[in-house]
């Protein structure tokens, strides 16, 4: 009985090196196709290159959505959909400007309009300014001081963070809230500081929100080097002024679509493993790392897994989703209709923080399925993904986490990427080959991992 | 008894708890220090930009030895030192040319010397080719074949790699020897593949050894997009001709140095612990990853134990040395006075591999010295350093390995590295603030626990 005992221990011990094993090589044969074959870096190029930033409702979006899908047809997977999905159209209008005047000297200052913003009169609007540091600084100063001038927001993120996504956690919040605070306040318009930690000339934009019972009031991210010079000047002149012109305009709502590209699973088709990245990019760049790079490397898991003929047991899909920068309508119209679905979503990994080099994953869950994940981390190891945490799965997917799936972010190096989110500089000269096509193998093997085993 | 047995078991418990606790808070201040104050991209922007490319034994390079010297100076450490070493003196010449004749059709395609690299008779070197994928296929085809001929070594670096320093370690050997071995075989000139896993038109130069008793043939890189055009050309006219023309030239060595400055040990001022880059650079870019960062991180640690007021209990050294790239003389001379010196280098660490994301740590040396340093690595896990290994540590302080010395490779991501090492896209735009404060913070964090807790 004892010998028994001892054989079957051995036993199980030996089949499950054995899986693992072949775990190894299955993932080995998928980054030695990513790091050869892969077509990513040419579907990012025509992405950024051929069609540029493409915000919701404009037509390169809906040249985005016919290219996804028509590469994703080529692939030969099982089924290529387009789903319906009614966005916001917003459009920036012209090149926005923005100057300072003390004492009769005017000094230019480089500004964008934050999205889903209100233009200023023509001419622009013009006024006193109030610089403070965050919104405990503005309500102590109050309407008594803030009724008619422009808010300065000057939040710099803290670079003492070392994932930049923590400052950026930490100071998103004064882009898109403080034009309804301020408003609230009786100010006439606001400027925010940048969101990025490099000192230098471009604005970035971003989604910011109003409060309709207060009004809409012009707000503009002004460039780190802009907010430097302007501080510079008021704290030299409080009666300096700023002037700033905008034109944008907010359309009705307009049909889009997410791509769904997706091999079926042999033993569980019922059981999908999503992986994705969102289609829409801010326009003042070209939209390569934020998110084109996510989007062709989940279109790369696809084709990853047709070049080596792998089946997976459990149902893979791609999403191309549409709209997460100004409204996340896409992320939600697919969680509504997977919840109608007979088929369940049971994991899903976004990439969506840059194409950058391969760092880890951050997971959101139940805990027990969460550990099921990580112990695969060691067989990660030996492409440098040694960074398993819980966290963050990504803006799309995470509509889905009332549902019970397995939300996973995949983690790129985070150091650069804020120097081109939603700035100029977001383009496809940042990309590297390399770190893209990395990223795709491990989005590849792990979403193989979780076609076989499943999560539970 | 027993009592207080337990009793002093838990205060030894306590007393590490509270050891590791006040070195990860002395840890976390060289971060905040090094990403808010840091002098390090200041010191590389007058590196590259204002002193730029500086070969061992050219004008630059002895400016950069001045500029090194002044800086550390400035900071005020205990002692700034030159250490004279006699370095080669190669100069590069006018720009090369060279160029694939075909049926009357002549390519152009960039290439460089190599170097150490003989000229080509003027109006240059031509002749017809054999393209050869390694020594193997070369020396197959023997002297029959070589003789009189160009060799085309087509090598291409393995993207299957993870670590591109892996791929660069099974190819460089090809840019270094095959001049010796071609000439050995009556080739009278040699084309290499530029070491780079991209796919551009620049090409990457380096060291290369002749065998004096076989003599010196002409040797030039040829950029990867150069070497895909020329393959194309010779596989469909095996009678194309590949002429060149080069005039490098070498002078006698010359009188230059290493910078040393240090901050000395208030316990054990003779336990020295080593930081250091290399100070020369290729003259075709400036020199900003390789290793301008390397130089300024190092110097960086002096910086923040200055800033920090932190008198480490043992000397902390850096050392900029010259000569890295074509002779090594540098690291030699150093290691040479080393030995005579009664202060012992106890631990080294260099950062040579760019100024690029921290990684971790890779370390060469006795086991047990190893294991101690290891211990330290969940104290850097927040900071993103999870990679330590045994392995390399650095061309400079290697010299170092017959002394005892712990010899740390700071390891940076490599993915970015090969793109622009040793070529004209080796600038410094391409590095990114945060990621060389990182490793800087990186390397003092380290350099200053060597200090505290010494290597037995």
């Amino acid at each position: 009985m004892r010998k028994n005992y001892i054989l079957i221990v051995l036993l199980l011990i030996v089949a499950q090196c054995q899986g693992q094993s072949n775990d190894s090589i299955m993932i080995r044969k998928i980054y030695d196709e990513a790091l050869t074959n892969s077509k990513c870096m040419g579907w990012l190029d025509f992405l950024s290159n051929q069609i540029g930033g493409r915000l919701s409702g404009s037509l390169k979006a809906s040249q985005a959505v016919t290219f996804v899908q028509m590469e994703l047809t080529k692939l030969n997977v099982d089924q290529v959909t387009l789903q319906e999905v009614m966005v916001p159209h917003w459009v920036r209008g012209n090149k926005e400007q923005a100057w300072v005047t003390s004492n009769t000297k005017k000094t230019m200052v480089s500004i964008c309009a934050l999205g889903g913003n209100v233009a200023t009169p023509k001419g622009g609007l013009i006024g006193e300014v109030v610089e403070v540091y965050d919104w405990l600084e503005m309500e102590k100063l109050g309407r008594d001081v803030i009724s008619g001038k422009i808010v300065f927001m000057n939040h710099p993120m803290n670079p003492k963070f070392i994932n930049t996504f923590e400052a950026y956690g930490e100071a998103a919040k004064y882009r898109y809230g403080t034009a309804a605070k301020a408003a609230a306040l009786g100010a006439k318009g606001v400027v925010v500081r940048s969101m990025t930690l490099s000192l230098d000339d471009y604005p970035h934009t971003g989604a910011m929100g109003y409060v309709d019972s207060i009004g809409k009031i012009p707000a503009c991210a002004i460039s780190t080097i802009g907010a430097e010079r302007f501080s510079a000047i008021i704290k030299k002149d409080k009666k300096a002024q700023f002037g700033f012109s905008m034109s944008p305009q907010s359309f009705p709502d307009t049909l889009s679509h997410n791509v769904i590209g997706e091999i079926v699973g042999s033993e569980f088709p019922n059981e999908v493993i999503l992986v994705g990245g969102h289609l829409d990019a801010w326009e003042l760049g070209d939209g390569a790392h934020d998110d084109g790079a996510g989007v062709v490397q989940a279109m790369e898991v696809l084709h990853i897994l047709k070049a080596l003929n792998v089946k997976p047991k459990r149902t893979i899909r791609c999403v191309a989703f549409m709209n997460e920068e100004n409204g996340g309508k896409g992320g939600e119209k697919y969680a509504g209709d997977a919840k109608k679905d007979k088929r369940k979503t049971i994991a899903a990994i976004e990439s969506d923080a840059g194409g950058f080099s391969p760092r880890g994953f951050s997971f959101k869950g139940d805990s027990l399925i969460i550990l099921k994940a990580m112990s695969w981390k060691k067989m990660f190891e030996p492409y440098l993904l040694f960074d398993w945490r819980k966290g963050y799965g990504g803006a799309d997917i995470n509509h889905l986490h009332d549902q019970g799936t397995l939300l996973i972010g995949f983690m790129p190096d985070s150091q650069r990427y804020f120097d081109l989110h939603h700035a100029a500089t977001d383009t496809f000269d940042k990309i590297n080959k390399r770190e893209l096509e990395l990223g795709a193998a491990a989005m590849a093997s792990l979403a193989w991992l979780l076609s076989e085993y499943g999560v539970k």
